[in-house]
């Protein structure tokens, strides 16, 4: 079987290590290194408050290679203060001195509760035992990937292997994510390696197109957390004439990063926590592009809506209230609306309509709801899950 | 004992009987009369999506007296188009034939279900029954506040009394809502009689004025209905010489509907469905009025935060990511957070507090968080309450 993990890609080695921030037991230090120094690219939250490993993962990866990831889950280093600062730069000075690299070459990331100190000591030691560990192989990847994971309750990994110009060329993802996600950010914790040669400009503009129509328009609670970073590496280990412009080359690459970006994404909304479902909100008809974009989060966030999902429940009257309640330009005269393909509103009106067959669409997961605004010609979407009752007690009990 | 209906205010006679828009028999059609004329004012929902009986409504309460407000629950008459208009119509038409007012001074609500047809016959059928039923005690009061009526398992009753110039006055108030209550609007479905004489300018000022501290700070699930409907009136039966400008009299009367809103206001979050507890945001440091806003809601609204409250846990990591997510400006380094009287976050840094002293603040209904964004000197609030599984269920399972 081929690998379909993070090491999918030439030039990477993981590991997945327990240091001690989990007390559960489980791997909670990952460590990803490229050798030979990696092209890097991140998109971050935009929340205004970030925890220290965003500040300094801004800054190192604006170095022209980077050598190495290090995420700690079960301990956010969000809200932590100086102290937490120094904590994150402690640990890439750690990895840094393991691999033999720049501390700025580090890139850092951090998952898990907020507000506590890292544990530092075991953080580091923790290092030291993973930088051990490295290995190419489909088992390390898969220990990177579960080292990651908080509440999720499945490993998120995606993998395309392509050819450009007659070399084999591989992208290779795994992310975190189940709660506190919301649009416009980077999303979660999301890590990509891939082997083409390509410049640091390419690499960080086909990593925020992709995530801008895959990670960025998942909603599960509406905010995006303190932590939220997406890395991009590329080894350049494929042997392919670098990509320096958007040729079509490049748009092959950027294509494919949008499908592993993609696959994340769908595989992250069927994990949100207590998500048993996930579907799309399209807004047709909307006065701005930026309407579109608000009135499908308004709908997708609406816990009125996501229940009725998760009840299958064609309940459209929450839908046109959620797209009337955000504030976007619309004419409720001229205002359809439609759960998959049966229309169940139309021009301001309710349809006569088969309330079991679309209970059955609903029910499907990746159903889609579309709103026409009536107000112009502008598209936009977003992915939603529904809520259960298993959303609050995982919520209600996941204590500080 | 003390009549404490909505009758309580002199010059106003009350019905609720079934009509047979809710199927399980229980009272769903309530008309209020003033004889004499009330001057009146309304508040209403800025939803873009109106209710047909909400712009009819809009239209009547602009009429110098009116003589009566008819609402039926279980069915919002919303998303209905020119049929829904026609019937919001015939209802007040009804009302107007058997009162012999005109069809312009009668005030109209429904609230329920959103986008299915009124059974307009057992509706004007209704107004014939509750016209011959309508009196002044407190049972009819009572029959008024259970037929409005949806989710909401309480009825929602306020009174106060004091004297004006030697008068006696009173102020009562019934009002619905459970769910789909968001800030900014008029919520929900909200009936005041009073029996001061006063012009309308002032009780339409004195009406924005209270509802803007009361019922629009509550916030249940962010998003106001379709319905959202405030209604004010005065029957001038109490004998004062008639409050002409803001002078210590109407201050008086100010004050007091004020309190009636917020009475309601509490009743309304403590009945929020599958609510156990309510809690205040209070956001200070903020460098608008508008930040301020802003950011109670977003923190009151943050499912995460609804959930920690429910689990009466002190997960201010989650209060501090809310905060940051929404957009208003904020320094990180000197926010701080209270929960109750305890500091939990000071100066961006966590505190050692004592987790079980701050669960028990937060497992108290009424508890305050306090948020200081460290960017200026405007404050604001908003009400909220916890999210449980009951929510869940009763919206997944309310079908259309």
């Amino acid at each position: 079987m081929a690998n379909n993990t993070i090491t999918a890609a030439k030039g990477f080695w993981a590991a997945g290590v327990h240091c001690g921030v989990k007390k559960s037991g489980k791997l909670d230090l990952a460590l990803l290194a490229c050798p030979t120094g990696a092209t890097a690219a991140a998109v971050f939250t935009t929340n205004k408050i970030v925890a220290a490993p965003v500040t300094i993962c801004k800054k190192h990866v604006k170095s022209s290679k980077v050598y190495a990831v290090v995420i700690n889950s079960g301990n956010a280093n969000a809200c932590t203060g100086s102290a937490g600062m120094k904590n994150a730069i402690a640990i890439c000075n750690k990895v840094a001195g393991e691999l033999n690299a720049n501390p700025h070459s580090v890139l850092i990331a951090s998952t898990g509760i907020i507000g506590k100190q890292l544990p530092i000591r075991k953080v580091t030691a923790g290092i030291t035992k993973a930088a051990k560990q490295l290995r190419n192989g489909q088992r390390a990847g898969s220990d990177f990937a579960k080292a990651i994971m908080t509440t999720d309750t499945k490993c998120k990994q995606a993998v395309r292997r392509f050819e450009i110009s007659g070399k084999k060329v591989a992208i290779a993802a795994t992310a975190k994510g189940a709660g506190m996600i919301g649009p416009n950010m980077a999303t979660t914790i999301t890590v990509i390696t891939t082997d083409i040669a390509i410049t640091k400009l390419l690499l960080a503009h086909a990593l925020k197109a992709a995530v801008g129509v895959s990670l960025n328009k998942l909603t599960v609670d509406g905010h995006q957390s303190t932590n939220d970073t997406a890395v991009i590496m590329a080894s350049g280990a494929a042997g392919n004439r670098p990509v320096t412009s958007p040729c079509p080359r490049y748009r092959k690459f950027a294509k494919a990063l949008t499908e592993v970006c993609a696959d994340l994404t769908r595989q992250m909304a069927l994990d949100a926590e207590g998500a048993t479902r996930m579907f799309t909100v399209v807004v047709k008809g909307a006065a701005t592009k930026a309407d579109a974009c608000k009135a499908a989060r308004a709908v997708a966030d609406y816990n009125l809506v996501k229940c009725a999902v998760h009840g299958a429940d064609p309940n459209w009257g929450r839908i046109i209230c959620a797209a009337g309640s955000c504030g976007v330009k619309l004419y409720p005269d001229k205002m359809s609306c439609k759960i998959g393909d049966i229309t169940v509103f139309r021009n301001g009106r309710p349809t006569k309509f088969d309330a079991k067959k679309a209970s059955k669409v609903i029910s499907r997961t990746g159903h889609t709801i579309t709103i026409d605004l009536g107000a112009g010609k502008y598209t936009d979407f977003c992915f939603g899950c529904d809520l259960s009752a298993d959303y609050v007690k995982i919520n209600a009990d996941y204590h500080t």
